[in-house]
């Protein structure tokens, strides 16, 4: 009978996983066990703490709707999302950078057409958005796939107003033309606050899909955002800091080009 | 402004726990975060699977409800429950061993009295249980406060049991008797299965209080269960494996004695 003590309870729950005949899984739950119990073992956490992680991670469970993702935050706010996708895309020269998806996608976003207001009564100040998007060779992306979502200048995503119930603001899909454009009006979004956390600096995110492309998720950040060097989910890059433009028709503009690396492109 | 990659964005997250004036607090979220960003470096996990993990802790949290508490089933069958209980309790020579709380107690079950009936219709064989409680000196004591729950002949304890509502069958509040005896009747308990992992088996699961000691939490395992050497909770004992005699009117007795280290007794 197996009679385990706080030295050879790793190895024996590493061995239970024997059983298990998924390779991969089986490495990613045995670093994770031995991690975790070399965690626990250098802070010697008591039960009253290990209580209370449970109950933190049930209450964070539990705040999770359709439209809250309360564990990607967490995950965000620790580092981890923006660690996996620093590990997984390591950015070839010229390649935008990518950053965190964050918690606030939706997948039911209205589809809109070129040059359509996003903001669907979402408050704030009228933003000009005018991106292209092309691969690194420079060729245009003709009919790419660009989901984006914004915070409004209070700082919140629709799916935060509950008073909207199910109505989109500030979110769409769309698709750049045959040059690889794509305009859409906006508003100029602010840096929303985490609460009891600090601020989080997503701006405008972008989900970008081309054939034979990398998937590209990223932010744009507004320079002379108070919150960038604070940004608590550590996805603000130097590269993705934009200046917003005031055009002669006093409007805020915002231009932008996104690199897409081909698939599978050596990095 | 920050800008951070894979090797420097451990040492940015460590850093923003600054401001939390909790030393305790900031101690174990910076050895958290560096063990957790460690495996995911470890496995060079992808976004897929960390949105797999993601999902996994969601539907995790979702499943807690006032009677089932999933995460700690999680933590039971990773080893971590086990793991603070054996740092916590180094179980000085002649004190009962101590395991884990389980995912199973609720706190509303009825006090009752000596030689009273906890099963309450529980299906199973009937069990006398005859239980002393001393201190290590050998001192019986007396009044202590005993919460016992136990899974029935089906491995199912009553929370499990939705069509029970809330009533309660298997588990009660009892108190030992001037000489720190407590006689119950049960039923004989059946390791019962983790849904796609395995059996796990906890059996009789006790917490016993008393003035001036320390908390006991502690199962009695039924010895010749097949499962005993697979339990996937690590939290078998062998002290704590007990035989079932057959008494004089063919019901089966339980006969044991639990020992409590006085508080704040090195160890």
């Amino acid at each position: 009978m197996r009679n385990i003590d706080e030295h050879t309870i790793t190895e024996a729950v590493v061995r239970s996983f024997g059983r298990c005949d998924n390779p991969r899984l089986k490495e990613i739950l045995s670093s994770l066990v031995t991690h975790l119990h070399d965690f626990v073992r250098d802070v010697k956490l008591t039960e009253a703490e290990w209580m209370e992680g449970i109950r933190f991670l049930t209450a964070t469970g539990q705040k999770c709707t359709d439209t809250r993702q309360e564990f990607i935050l967490l995950s965000d706010t620790l580092g981890v999302s923006m660690l996996t996708v620093a590990l997984n895309h390591p950015c070839p020269e010229g390649v935008t950078e990518s950053t965190v998806f964050g918690p606030f996608y939706v997948d039911d976003a209205p589809t809109l057409p070129q040059g359509a207001d996003i903001a669907n009564g979402a408050p704030g100040e009228p933003l000009q958005v005018d991106v292209l998007v092309t691969s690194t060779s420079g060729t245009p992306l003709a009919n790419a796939d660009v989901r984006v979502w914004q915070a409004d200048e209070e700082g919140m995503y629709d799916v935060q107003r509950a008073e909207l119930g199910s109505e989109r603001r500030g979110r769409a899909k769309l698709r750049t033309d045959a040059e690889g454009r794509l305009r859409f009006r906006a508003v100029v979004p602010t840096a929303y606050p985490v609460p009891t956390d600090g601020p989080v600096g997503h701006m405008l995110v972008f989900m970008i899909k081309a054939p034979e492309h990398e998937t590209l998720i990223t932010h744009l950040f507004i320079d002379g955002d108070p919150y960038l060097d604070s940004d608590t989910v550590f996805g603000v890059r130097r590269s993705l800091v934009v200046n917003l433009e005031r055009g002669r028709d006093g409007a805020r503009h915002l231009r932008h080009t996104f690199v897409l690396a081909p698939s599978g492109e050596p990095s």
